[in-house]
């Protein structure tokens, strides 16, 4: 993998001056392009050995392009805000929008090849590190951004050179730290995990290359014109990001219907539900009061039919909870800056800390549901929500969260009567609109994708529920209760 | 001020019954209509003393309106991250965008209060902090904030009633915590301090309203009225928000341009400006790496003349910087969910942190100059914008930041020679549009505007730095130089 970075490449200073200024020149103009087409966002990790030129790298692509529309972000140890997250809420904070440069040092490679080489992480957990990152950065081409990964490379002769040089001269002595003498000694062993880590995640669409670093001037045509062809690459290209390939699995003829299974119409007397609602919030309530409640965060996710209830059941959920600790993030049209970034990003901007409960009044299952039905989406783009919806999900849990999701469901007749009320009561008549009897034209559409999204997305870590709400008040009783046995059963095992 | 609402209110179960749907449906309806117009944001403040019913009546409006549209908000002491920038920060991140309700917990009024009652603030101190609120409250309502403030009032009487039979209660005992009995034998001192405060904040523009709060019902119907009241009001109302008078200061005859003043083109050597560049970037890598730097903020404001040489010295700048410690904000159009807020908001969010340095190319500044000039603010809002400013500036420079602008001047002989190379130029067309020429059109309300806006924003703590820039190599140098030399004044400060 090293062996052709490690060849005695070099340009002199004649024709690094003659190659310069036309590079620059072409540079600036596909940025121009980018930020004209507005089309995808660049995304450049910057990784390698120490020593190579990294920053000096960074700070030349800086000169030659327009610094205005370049974000350079590190990443070194998590601050306060960013450890009440999911480790990966960082990183999507920093995502340059659609038409900018973002460049990421020391991004999602970084800690886990450090814990591997300093024997913190085994074979098995590298491995599976290997595995999410390949997922994340799969998704993010997918979704359009230009994924351009450099390893800057020194072979072990060429650093050794390097430190010497810097601590003969006085100026420079003080560069050449503890760390960069102790990383020096474990060149062998920081090779055996980064050679295998970079062919791992060499993927078709977000492939590593390695920038040969020994000679300053070679080292910075090299990134510069590969930089350039890739931009050029994707500018010139008019077509939409490549679809990945999906596979529709059409369920098996004669599959029982999850939905259909359901009675909807469950049995509650409104003296029964005055009863098991105060019991349900109370121990909601205190649930959410108990001194392990600081450290998990809650997620709560609402889709339904339209009609059945979603709002009723929100509002007797937050009336158990302090109105300080919970906040309702109701999901319509993305705005502007959500539209230049990639798909889960305004979702993960409401990620909560821990303490904090979330509820989302439609979520990011809009992809599955109305997406998919209405057309607005591509059906590899949808089919592949399902896999990055887990992985949202999974990071979501296992920083803690309890992610509880509610599809509150209805009979079409039951729709039907809701439909009618609502035309019929003053002010109730905002509630309902031609959009509304268009959906349910689409019934069953609606049904087999309701049944796909909760067969591919109802795990163990963020199971759906699934609420029989033909009956307000029986949905309403179910929804809180789940949700405060979750809590329950959340603060236990923090113990 | 609490005499009226110290007397005895009560409402009757029946009565309460009677009113309340009807209220929730008008409340309801201005929620809705707010949403629907998106004119203007509405921020609740909920203030009063302990006990006197603010979360249960804040849990009441989630519940007689859309929670959805509602964000509550509670501030208790400040994280990492917000300790990490200027105070007024959280609040500014926390604004409802036009057309949605925030309610605000334990505002700004909070810690004055309280190191008030405590001692740790004196009469001069407690003064100050009044008069900042008040400017920062008159500001939010001339960018057309509803600004709704809630005392909850009890009167001793009342409160140790209260306590008492919470006290009886062994439900609700546990309600009373140690602080409320702490509390409550300061009432005298509490409410010394607060009487004054109120009078003082209470503005034409943000009036407080005490709300009785003995009486559960009463204190219910009354909030839930009046804002539905304070709502209606401005709903109905399809004129702006009223102006802000203000006074034209023109300025005397014969009164010395500071702009006319400067010699515009500098002396320079291109051996001497490698020379003075090279030691003036060397000097600001010193003071970024100084290790009292980690204390301070650097904001770097530039604004000049179309054409005057902002971008290239922006680029000098950086060569000195760690790409990872400093980002420029080019400051263009606002985007959708920026247009929804106050006109510093979009500034706000891009204060640094600690240890790091931003660069606005163009800044907060144009309102006094583009706006100004092109028409684009109302004269009120422009004039006003001068005041605001300073406030702002003096809140960062107050929380260590060094706040550092730079105008950039050429002059009218200097710009139509820069203009005629950027078209004989190919890869510098780009850079000159028919715009350029309109702006140039309109060179003298431009002098004016920039004369009257060093006059009144140049500040002891951030002052203006007026920069002969006809010779791009005398200019590049003095910026750098002098942000090099503010740097090193604030980290020797910090000693």
């Amino acid at each position: 993998m090293f062996e052709a970075a490690e060849l005695d490449h070099k340009v002199s200073k004649d024709d690094y001056r003659r190659e310069e200024g036309e590079l620059r020149r072409a540079l600036l103009q596909a940025q121009r392009d980018l930020g004209a087409q507005a089309r995808f966002p660049v995304l450049v990790l910057i990784a390698g050995v120490e020593g190579a030129g990294k920053s000096e790298t960074v700070h030349l692509l800086n000169e030659w392009l327009d610094p205005r529309f370049i974000e350079v972000t590190g990443f070194a140890l998590p601050t306060e805000e960013e450890a009440a997250h999911p480790p990966m809420w960082r990183f999507w904070k920093a995502l340059p929008p659609k038409g900018r440069i973002g460049i990421f040092f020391g991004a999602w490679h970084t800690m886990p090849i450090l814990e591997r080489v300093l024997g913190r992480l085994g074979a098995g957990g590298f491995a599976q590190r290997m595995e999410e990152i390949m997922r994340l950065e799969r998704m993010l081409a997918a979704e359009g951004v230009l994924l351009v990964k450099y390893w800057f490379h020194l072979s072990k002769a060429q650093q050794k050179k390097r430190i010497a040089a810097l601590e003969k001269d006085r100026e420079t002595s003080w560069k050449v730290t503890r760390y960069d003498r102790a990383l020096f000694e474990r060149y062998d062993d920081f090779i055996a995990v980064c050679e295998p880590f970079l062919r791992a995640t060499s993927t078709g669409e977000a492939p590593w290359t390695v920038v040969p670093a020994a000679d300053e001037r070679y080292r910075a045509l090299f990134a510069g014109r590969h930089l350039l062809g890739a931009l050029r690459g994707r500018l010139d290209t008019k077509a939409p990001p490549p679809a990945v390939p999906t596979v529709a699995a059409s369920p098996p003829p004669g599959r029982v219907n999850i939905i259909r299974a359901l009675t909807l119409n469950q049995e509650m007397s409104r003296a029964d539900y005055d009863e098991a609602l105060a019991e349900a919030q109370g121990r909601l309530a205190r649930a959410t009061r108990h001194r392990r409640y600081g450290k998990i965060s809650v997620i709560a996710v609402f889709e339904g039919n339209d009609a059945a209830g979603k709002g009723g059941a929100v509002r007797r959920l937050g009336a158990a909870l302090d109105p300080r600790a919970y906040r309702i993030v109701p999901v319509a049209a993305p705005t502007e800056e959500e539209r230049a970034q990639p798909y889960l990003w305004r979702f993960w901007r409401h990620v909560p800390r821990p303490g904090r409960l979330t509820v989302f009044d439609r979520s990011w299952y809009g992809r599955v549901l109305v997406e998919r039905v209405e057309g607005f989406a591509r059906e590899h783009d949808w089919r592949r929500a399902f896999g990055e919806i887990n992985d949202f999900e999974a990071q979501l849990a296992g920083h803690g969260a309890v992610v509880a999701k509610f599809w509150l469901a209805i009979s079409k007749e039951e729709q039907h009567r809701r439909f009618k009320e609502r035309e019929a009561t003053p002010f109730k008549q905002h509630k309902i609109t031609a959009e509304d009897w268009r959906n349910r034209a689409k019934w069953d559409a609606y049904e087999e994708a309701v049944c796909e999204m909760v067969e591919r997305t109802s795990t163990a870590v963020a199971p759906w529920t699934l609420v029989e709400a033909d009956n307000k008040l029986h949905a309403r009783v179910k929804v809180i209760r789940t949700l405060a046995e979750r809590v329950e059963a959340a603060v236990k095992r923090r113990d």
